[in-house]
């Protein structure tokens, strides 16, 4: 695609390097921006550039936040003593969603993942480690994606915390709500049979 | 959607008034910035409103440039006397990348719409007449989109074109490649039944 202008190639070139933006939707962004007045696109560029600047993350839990500890942490309604560990933070606003769960998060900044180059040194494995200790936790709540990245890291922080008497669970796992049987895959049914649950849980 | 911090939610708010991004877009580009160097939204941010603030429109076709008068207009290798009238800058690039057109543009910036509240004199009307007459042109191609709005816009610069030797034709219009006769609405299809063409036209 041929444009003409620097100006706007360049414009649309960086657009086009955020995820899931082609060049053709960069283009439709960057002439919605032509359309508008100067300052909208000057407010834009420094809403973001303050985001990024100025966004800090929670020294407890390691979720974003506007000060040193989120508000989650910071809130006195909330659980202490049980922890949900997730990969990221768009784990955590997806569990908030769901107002199901009153604990604290920890943020792990992803998963053990040999073949990517991440070990448990680049997460925040023992700072969680640390705070199972001193903040008296009772229950872990592992929250992370169903593969074997996930469960190989659930099975190190598991390992480390072998002396500790915190209980650890996971999220259930089994056929989605709406999903149909025909179609699941043969490991999750299987395990769905497996670990069938009494009635009652379900229908109140 | 909940959000953990306020930075966070501005700037996802930001990012969804653009066209076609809803919230959970706009979180996952917020985040992969977030990810990323603090220069990379600097760098992004600059360029966006270095493009806003500095990129002008050609004096003779209005068309998007960098300097005065734009390439296509600049490039002498272009018939001048032949002129394609466009819509917008987005249909300037679409025929620029068909590579069927050597001569020049002229972008009305819009077309005729009584129910938007555009009239001739919101547009680039004035100019394009007085270029007929200076430039000594000797077609206008109109490439607008088939509508009463773009037929409306034809035939108001055709009238007032009406003392001028320059000859008025439009792109033609009927099935497209690759369609189905059995879909195309009944408009389209009599019409390429009363316009049919020899068909050396189209096998070369």
């Amino acid at each position: 695609m041929q444009l003409p202008s620097t100006l706007l190639e360049n414009a649309v070139a960086e657009f086009s390097k955020l995820p899931g933006i082609g060049k053709k939707t960069a283009l439709r962004l960057v002439l919605h921006l032509l359309k508008q007045d100067t300052e909208v696109t000057t407010h834009f560029s420094e809403i973001l550039q303050k985001m990024r600047k100025e966004i800090k993350f929670c020294q407890r839990c390691y979720n974003i936040s506007d000060g040193t500890i989120c508000s989650i942490c910071a809130n006195s309604g909330r659980q202490k003593n049980t922890i949900c560990v997730v990969e990221n933070i768009r784990d955590v606003i997806a569990i908030e969603n769901t107002q199901q769960f009153n604990g604290t998060y920890h943020v792990l900044g992803g998963i053990i993942s040999p073949l990517d180059g991440i070990g448990p040194e680049q997460l925040t494995i023992n700072p969680l480690i640390e705070r199972v200790k001193n903040e008296e936790v009772n229950e872990l709540v592992f929250a992370l994606n169903p593969n074997i990245q996930g469960d190989t890291t659930i099975y190190y922080i598991q390992k480390k915390l072998a002396k500790s008497q915190c209980i650890i669970t996971t999220i259930a796992r089994g056929i989605a709500f709406g999903g149909e049987l025909e179609y699941a895959d043969e490991m999750t049914l299987g395990k769905s049979i497996s670990n069938r649950q009494p009635i009652q849980q379900y229908i109140k």
